[in-house]
């Protein structure tokens, strides 16, 4: 990972971060007009490593690659941490240069559209002039609508998978019990714990229910159904392996994640609307030039079909050249991180429909 | 609300309660001969109130009464608090009456099994001879669904409604992690809490994950959307309408349940399994002479109609006489609760299907 270092940042809440620094990955190279770039948009508890050639050890690795999708011999791909996140950029874990100590639960109100304005800082010191492609899922997503509203002469191509132009009820809901979770654990403290402690039961059961949302029924009866973890036991000694395999998830993700982090994030998406300060939706649509495809995941419980067409529907009532896929998945929401062939035929598709580069 | 007591009840699990207490209702008469009689089975969060005439307050009070489907005229309707929960009958906050002091964390592991072995000793005390029906929904299906295996002869009809013949990966995932709610707030101490103390924000989480889980996108859309408690206040402050609505439904339930009840319940829920002790599913279903008729509803995403269907089709594969309905509704799993015009016309039409008492 590198780093690269900003100056005074003011945010869309009224808050101000004197010095952002922003953790990103880049693979392939850039052509002279700089416009050869994609930006990868992670989610919630996404990172930078989207890929790595030698480990192969990246959440999009099926994705990105010489020849694959994501081409790193045609294009200059970037992924970056977001603000207020846990993976190298500047979040709730790093030290406020005005105290000295972290920022805690001081860390100012954090939104989408800051995300995206720091990426853009970035990709303008990386001397990118325009996007042929901003990709992400879920949250990734919300930033990817995001950046074709915002930036709309950088983008030219907006993939936003599994995802809102303005977060839904049920999604504010999930949120609203994974923060609970979180600030309900006394080791929380307010946010004020100590680096490496903090609170780790409750990060473990806001990463549970997290899980739970983001697979589905079929999926669970398949993989776990009723298996136990040990045969042989008194009934009340009976522990399911479903129940194991949600203690591994969240446990592995207090090992990498700030809860203070997840906090700001959640909050984030809550607030996710792009039409916030631009008329509305329509007003935000209406500035959008890129062309956009909107992927939805037939199995999500989280972002269902029926919402993700109903943005696709209204991109295209609102003048914008938009085209809707759907990934065919037992997974749910999580299909965006696994079902890397069809997403793969749908980003060829879309990266190929006209002249690139 | 009734009570009756029993003697000493052996447990399948192993545990012993040296004597049971039942707390129930009835409405209208039995018959001479002890066969008119119907039996509402109560979810999670569920008592005995399911009807009350002058109040108007019961939770199937749109199915309950003089005429209507649950008919009161025709049929003598008992309603019994289950075994370990909290609304009557003995449970974890009852008095251990070996110590004096309530049973706490003590309270042995109780099984959907031995609910209906309670509610069988409480009808045969109210000389109810053969139940017309027993009808339940999600942890009341569970029982309905037992007590057709359990004791056949004395189930004419069964109705389980959005349920399961055994739980499913997914409902322990969501149980799991209201477990780990309650179980991680420092003032469940255990199990050991004073009455009237004990977990009050685990026992609001718990409930929060439950309420989302039992609703829809489509309903959280249309009735909360983004909508905020109040306009014109900072971003920061932004707090919105569902998560008013979820902490409202959480205190709510913290008036009424205790959190070891909850647990205790949500455990039964996890070990239902009709085959155990009975070789497997199959060998359960083969017990059943009584009708059945399993009732889906398409919106659920707790217990998805293709499961509904599944448990149909494989009782029809036993022998079973059975028939399938399908509940349409925004309502999700709640539906059960709440759509009673639907719920109404296909129990009139199974009480009707053939001559009754």
């Amino acid at each position: 990972m590198q780093r690269e270092r900003f100056g005074r940042v003011e945010l869309e809440a009224g808050g101000v971060l004197a010095q952002v620094e922003v953790g990103y990955e880049t693979w392939g190279a850039l052509n002279r007009t700089g416009d050869n770039a994609i930006l990868i948009t992670h989610a919630l508890t996404g990172d930078t490593h989207a890929y790595d050639e030698e480990a192969g050890d990246g959440w999009w690795q099926g994705l990105i690659g010489p020849g694959k999708p994501l081409d790193t011999d045609r294009y200059y791909i970037v992924c970056s941490n977001v603000l207020g996140g846990s993976g190298g950029t500047t979040g709730p874990a790093s030290i406020d240069p005005q105290t000295g100590r972290p920022y805690g639960p001081r860390f100012p109100l954090v939104t989408i559209g800051d995300m995206v304005r720091v990426q853009h800082l970035l990709l303008q010191h990386l001397q990118v002039s325009r996007l042929a492609l901003v990709i992400g899922g879920s949250m990734g997503g919300l930033q990817a609508i995001e950046w074709a509203a915002a930036f709309p002469e950088r983008v030219e191509r907006c993939m936003p998978i599994a995802t809102s132009a303005k977060l839904s009820a049920l999604a504010i809901a999930y949120n609203d019990a994974m923060r609970m979770a979180i600030q309900a654990d006394p080791a929380w403290q307010g946010g004020d714990y100590a680096a490496g402690e903090g609170p780790v039961q409750g990060l473990i059961l806001a990463r549970k229910i997290g899980m739970i949302t983001y697979r589905t029924y079929d999926l669970f009866e398949e993989r776990f159904g009723r298996e136990t973890v040990r045969a042989d036991v008194p009934l009340g000694d009976t522990r399911f392996q479903i129940e194991s395999y949600l203690d591994y998830q969240g446990e592995k993700l207090t090992r990498r994640f700030d809860a203070n982090a997840y906090l700001t994030l959640l909050k984030a998406m809550d607030l996710h609307d792009i039409g916030r300060g631009r008329g509305g939706i329509t007003g935000a649509f209406a500035r959008i030039t890129g062309r956009v495809c909107w992927v939805g995941i037939d199995s999500d419980r989280l972002y269902p079909v029926r919402e993700q067409r109903m943005w696709a529907e209204r991109l295209r009532e609102g003048g914008c050249a938009v085209e809707y896929r759907e990934i065919v998945s037992p997974f749910g929401h999580d299909a965006f991180l696994l079902e890397f062939e069809q997403m793969g035929a749908i980003v060829e598709a879309f990266l190929g429909g006209r002249e690139s580069m």
